[in-house]
């Protein structure tokens, strides 16, 4: 009696699996009929027979929410963070030409908060549903002393598929258009800088700061948006060369991503307003222009290449279907991107 | 001049690529034939024509090194872990009869440390060489204020394949054997007992406190092994009906995963003597007996359900191989695992 247990260590396995059991119905409400096992089996069983495919290839990214978990954690909102991972993780295959399959998640705490938890995965759920993708399988972990008291990490996993054929980028040539995809906000990236500002200046997060037309909270917390409609809708009209998704390092460093050697891009800044919450955060932060372009979208989260005579019509697609869309620029000779304007 | 910039607020992107660029070759020397992407593109790709193959599923799993970390982190040896990882996720989706196909990380630290980060992946990329995964993808996030000060995690995702006709479990019956194989020690679980043992009792980890033949570090250190070639091995010789990887939770948790509806199973603990960092644990903490069997593994990293008639078969092409094997119990009607001796 009395003996040191793995409780008294700080793991408590009956809450984990109290937490896991009460999220076990929006899990399996994401099943698509390529899931094959029950919840509880060490792997996630998903049908690799890719019927009506010429040649299937898998395209597998991993991402996390980054330090936007720490806002979440200070404002109480767990669920948004479950769309940010699914959703980043989707427009990473998205941009490849694929949709997804399944996804899985690593939620770590140095304690497990089971509100949180849950929430985040109702978040999760709820997204996956959203994409088609399966939440097919998941780890928590209770970490005491790898995390700091109170935090958390949440990491997602997703496969999509391609037919080869479909594959992108392909055939992206000099003069092909840049039709620019608004985003909804900071997506999650650039959350480093964010808290440091909150920290820093501790603004009123449930105020409106100026000309949002939010409260801060909301603005900077709203989650990273799938592009898989838009694309499905855009590519039924217009041949799409290549698709880039604006994450971490902004237009400059995703954009060459998927050009060809040989070619760069120019990209007209006027083209467009950041998203109030961009200019907030420049302010507020004292951060130079370059620098807020090389860590935010501003207000571009994603650049879909397409042919020069397509790229009004594709506006139009994108518009129609309810996307804030313009042409923001040209692929040219060269390499790497130039912001202008 | 002098704004706020991302590396202002712990983020040095620079450092990170620098890292990243110096493991690529280590990285690209995991690749397989079925890899059809170059490295920086948004996703990993994978050719997914399985040929050969009847009904090919998929098997995913993800898990992290839990709070082996810190230990790792307290004694410098970071290389250990990225086999901890991979072999771990192996393991999961061989229960199920699932090679691995490819395997993506994430690594995250309130600052990156990039010695510690490099060799990490240097020993990922070997226990990926060493079971033909390849090394497909990964993230690298530096999330100041999530983490505590010099602390990591590691996270694994992996997906396996196997043929419908190779599925486990399978025709698991009343009377079957279970073959135990013997775990090189702790693998990944039972890392947060342990930590509050070597935190409260500050043990000389570089002595050997008494009998282990070893280093305390290298016991409590010692690399979660991967089952695939004993596995593989044993397949051709003896049908095999279902395998246990057993990690958290222990025998009693683990076993009746792979166990029908109907069945449970008695294990005979005086079949075995554990590797003598268990009962040092036991001795050291004050752990009582129960609650050291629920935690650990005990020496038994895997059980293996065949035929009774198959038993000393098995154990014999297993101990051919270089295993320590032997019949620790059998299936039996019920439910659970009832743990004797």
């Amino acid at each position: 009696m009395g003996g040191l247990t793995y409780r008294d260590a700080g793991v408590d396995i009956d809450k984990k699996q109290g937490a896991i059991s009460r999220v076990a119905a929006l899990v399996k409400g994401t099943f698509t009929p390529g899931v094959l096992h029950e919840p509880g089996s060490f792997g996630g069983l998903f049908d690799g027979r890719f019927e009506g495919l010429d040649a299937p290839i898998l395209v597998a990214t991993n991402d996390g929410v980054g330090t936007k978990v720490r806002l979440a954690v200070k404002t109480g909102r767990g669920r948004g963070l479950g769309h940010d991972i699914v959703n980043h993780c989707v427009n990473d295959v998205l941009v490849q030409g694929a949709e997804p399959l399944f996804f899985l998640d690593y939620f770590a705490a140095s304690h497990l908060d089971t509100a949180v938890f849950e929430d985040v995965v109702a978040g999760l759920a709820e997204a996956c549903g959203a994409v088609g993708a399966a939440l097919l399988g998941g780890e928590t972990a209770e970490m005491p002393g790898v995390y700091a008291e109170g935090e958390f990490d949440l990491v997602g996993f997703l496969v999509g598929l391609v037919d080869r054929s479909r594959l992108l980028p392909r055939d992206v040539v000099e003069g092909d258009a840049l039709v620019a995809v608004r985003s909804d906000g900071l997506h999650t990236n650039g959350y480093s800088l964010v808290n440091r500002i909150v920290d820093t200046q501790s603004p009123d997060l449930d105020a409106d700061p100026g000309d949002l037309g939010e409260s801060l909270a909301d603005a900077l917390l709203r989650s990273h948006r799938s592009y898989l409609g838009a694309v499905k809708r855009l590519r039924d009209e217009v041949p799409i060369h290549a698709l880039a998704h604006i994450t971490g390092g902004g237009i400059r460093e995703n954009l060459p991503r998927v050009l060809p050697d040989g070619l760069g891009a120019v990209v007209d800044r006027s083209t467009w307003t950041p998203n109030p919450i961009f200019t907030w955060l420049a302010s507020a932060g004292g951060i130079e222009r370059e620098e807020a372009w090389h860590v935010f979208n501003m207000g571009c989260g994603l650049q879909v290449v397409v042919p020069a005579a397509d790229a009004e019509r594709a506006v139009r697609v994108l518009q129609a279907g309810g996307d804030d869309a313009w042409v923001a620029g040209r692929v040219e000779k060269g390499e790497g991107v130039r912001l202008t304007g």
